[in-house]
């Protein structure tokens, strides 16, 4: 069902008047377009309003359908008022211009966006694509990518992507080597690619994202082999349990116990889900709070990873889509 | 003088025991130093605390200086514990950790932001140097760009600039041509470049920014070469007027009657303050809350644009940097 009227039919039962919302990533969710830069959407009766600036304004006429008005921005004191639905991210600043019995919509709104819907996943899959494009080229160029740097790749890897459609990285592309990858966000450098590389980048297409590492072995010590071989291994374990009904916490502790010695080395958790923000709900992670039972249409990462301080790193990451019956592969890079 | 001390200073002044600030740009502004993409600053007592995930602690450690500590993240209730200055951007959902007296600090950071000081001018410097480069391409690429796309001129731009050290763009890069440039801010599409090109993009080098604006005119229309001539005279024009002492509204105005018969279709402020964001303080615009008189130290850009419905736009944009008696340009693409 359409995203606007599931999430007005909510706002109806929850007497919710006006409900405002800032989240760039939540507009684009309910547009499913990539928004203008400053938009705020509104929800009030049985329709959504998106407001752009004047400059803004003939451009994004585009968006209007049924019940999705584009309007002009004036002020803040207008877009507030009579709203007493807000994200939990709204900025204190506005906080003067809301009615006390304010209530919160962001967490129906991350419940929707943790299903993806059939358009939803056709993005994704999209961004995934442009990332795998950009893994095949590292691939087909692994022979000299020792004369390169870090940046070097790194430029080159982007520019894969933005020609292929991508909007821009869906996160700051991490292309790291040798020890470096002992950091698991280590930004790349001017310094030569060598030994061990490290490759983690994601693309975003109408604003949906997507999320792949590759750790390719150059010149590995036999330690770098016996590293990579438990965590590639570690993935497969877990893809045997991804499916409906599967606790995310469990995952996580699969691919823990599955480490052996190593797993005090795996310092993050499992993966996270991919949407219109490239970590959202639900977090594959023994520590998260609330654990989260997996649903057909979610789309999430599993990145399991092994860190060793002051000698190198290994993660490697695919992107996955919840099936009853078990998942389908949305990255499909190979090496 | 250092900018911990000035801040820590404020706060004792202030009385504000505990500041926090979530917000990334201004930890960057406080490090000079692109920071972990999940970070926390603190201020308490005479130093800044810098928290990060467990993860990223061995990388971030380089941070450290005599009255900057890095410690790692455990939870939102130790850091807000005692906290009694936070940014006016704080989500709201961080409120029920805060006691009810707290102050805003965001006032004292963003005139903080808007004078420069050496290092970070030098920073900026190397942003503009980086998109100048990109532009350099273009010139360069001139004579064969009606045989690219938009988007596979926007990958070229950003690979020239990654190459150069920007971490990414300083926003979605725009590149567009033909009717496309009479929206101000259109996405570069897979159409074929023709008659008229507008290209504004900026790098980020640690975290700051460049903006510049070229309109190409390619196989232009008497119009196209008239109202261009327009734009650029205007942004001459202002060039006379900008050093320390004049007002940010009295030089909108400005550029706005330069334009005559066109001033209708100058549907943007004239500028904006550039720094660790690419749009900050101040804002160069007639309809602007409060009007600033600016500052030697001000970094900000100049760009009169001309769009005109259905035909095409035009825009000119550069970065300055204000001083006593004039200023210094700090983007200098030829076109």
């Amino acid at each position: 069902m359409d995203k606007i009227k599931v999430f007005v039919e909510y706002l109806h039962e929850n007497e919710i008047k006006k409900a405002v919302i800032l989240k760039k990533e939540n507009i684009n969710y309910f547009l499913e377009r990539y928004p203008p830069n400053f938009s705020v959407l509104v929800f009030e009766g049985e329709e959504g309003i998106l407001y752009v600036p004047k400059l803004d304004y003939e451009m994004a006429k585009k968006y209007e359908k049924d019940n999705l008005r584009v309007e002009i921005f004036e002020k803040w004191e207008d877009i507030f008022e009579g709203c007493d639905g807000i994200e939990e991210t709204l900025p204190i600043k506005f906080l003067k211009h809301i009615s006390k019995d304010y209530k919160i919509i962001s967490d129906k709104i991350k419940e929707m966006r943790m299903i993806k819907n059939k358009s939803e996943i056709k993005l994704i899959k999209n961004a995934a694509e442009i990332s795998d494009k950009a893994v095949k080229y590292i691939m087909e160029n692994l022979e000299n990518i020792g004369n390169k740097t870090e940046n070097e790749l790194a430029a080159e890897i982007e520019y894969v992507m933005k020609k292929n459609g991508s909007i821009r990285p869906s996160f700051d592309t991490i292309v790291i080597s040798d020890k470096k990858t002992s950091y698991p966000h280590e930004l790349p450098s001017n310094e030569i690619i060598k030994n061990i590389l490290l490759v983690d980048i994601g693309a975003v297409y109408e604003g949906y994202c997507s999320d792949i590492t590759r750790t390719f072995l150059l010149n590995p010590s036999k330690k770098m082999e016996e590293v990579y071989d438990i965590v590639s291994n570690a993935k497969k374990e877990v893809e045997k349990h991804l499916k409906e009904g599967v606790s995310a916490k469990e995952l996580d502790e699969i691919a823990r116990e599955f480490m052996g010695e190593y797993k005090e080395y795996f310092i993050h958790s499992l993966g996270h889900g991919v949407g219109v923000e490239v970590h959202e709900s639900p977090t594959l992670s023994i520590k998260a709070k609330e654990d989260v039972v997996l649903k057909e249409g979610m789309v999430l990462t599993i990145e399991p990873g092994i860190y060793l301080k002051d000698e190198f790193g290994v993660r490697i990451e695919d992107l996955y889509l919840v099936k009853k019956n078990g998942f389908k592969k949305l990255s499909n890079a190979k090496y």
